[in-house]
């Protein structure tokens, strides 16, 4: 399948939430892909295409929507699939970090015995927003011996420049559909 | 491989943490088992075995961990997967549910057009406690018409009784593994 092909496909099962959370936002809901497995399947096959010639140690994926192809990911590829959560969700130890939201701060965490010293590691999360998140679990990637190697998202909303944050933390940033 | 072969092999990637949430809880940590893509598809082959006589329409998973086998098994059994997500995080119109917790209450969410009428919906969470969640989750199916088939598990802990309670809204209870 060419590259139009699958993101035409995938394209027509996220649906345009008007105005959600708040007035003037266009919400992307993935739940229509979620509905689809044989399109759900396609995701898959596109980030471990993309995937296919590096290094990958483990997937790295944040809660909780990165959890729904992460975990998928992890398994076809073979590897770990390590959760990053909101902070108090990890019931080992962990190591945190507070990132800036558009109004206020968050707070995500990784087990502290969840990467390996030197492990390439990609992070997977459904959207590319401002950034902020993803880099948070790039530095505690880092924090704990890991490389970034990836980032992929399911879709990018390219109008908030993410990108342009995000890029020192890893070589690679996929998106699979861009708005 | 045997029932008693893969529950003991599930059993060793499920960690104990001591005092989590809370002084005197011996919380089950599933993060080993994610990070072992073989001992995880184990789980799944068992899942689908469970189901392999069963009519199946979809899978319900509950945020944020039943995300994490629940699409997997969707994918497998190539069924619709259906987020049941905390309040104010799904997109769409949707009903709610809200349940008693130990202390206070929490509402859970599904979109109203996720089922649909006539449906064997299978209702997926990692840990079977006391049961209100699974059982929230399935008066939300049930008021969308669709029928409850089953509950799985991959946990269950039995001292707390969750399966007495749940039995009136599934014919069929599956957990891998018993506490």
């Amino acid at each position: 399948m060419t590259v139009k092909n699958f993101q035409s496909l995938i394209e027509k099962k996220i649906r345009e939430i008007s105005d959600f959370p708040k007035e003037g936002i266009a919400y992307k809901d993935i739940t229509p892909l979620l509905q689809c497995p044989s399109t759900s399947s396609i995701v898959i096959d596109a980030f471990a295409q993309h995937l296919s010639q590096s290094k990958v140690d483990a997937i790295v994926g944040i809660e909780s929507r990165g959890f729904l192809f992460g975990m998928m990911l992890a398994n076809r590829m073979n590897v770990p699939f390590i959760p990053v959560r909101k902070a108090g969700k990890l019931p080992y130890h962990t190591v945190a970090k507070k990132y800036e939201l558009e109004y206020g701060t968050a707070t995500i965490e990784i087990h502290s015995d969840a990467i390996q010293e030197g492990w390439h590691v990609v992070v997977h999360d459904d959207l590319l927003a401002t950034g902020g998140t993803a880099n948070a679990a790039a530095e505690l990637i880092k924090q704990l011996g890991g490389n970034v190697s990836a980032f992929l998202f399911l879709i990018e909303l390219t109008y908030l420049f993410g990108r342009e944050r995000i890029k020192n933390n890893a070589d690679t940033i996929v998106s699979l559909i861009k708005y």
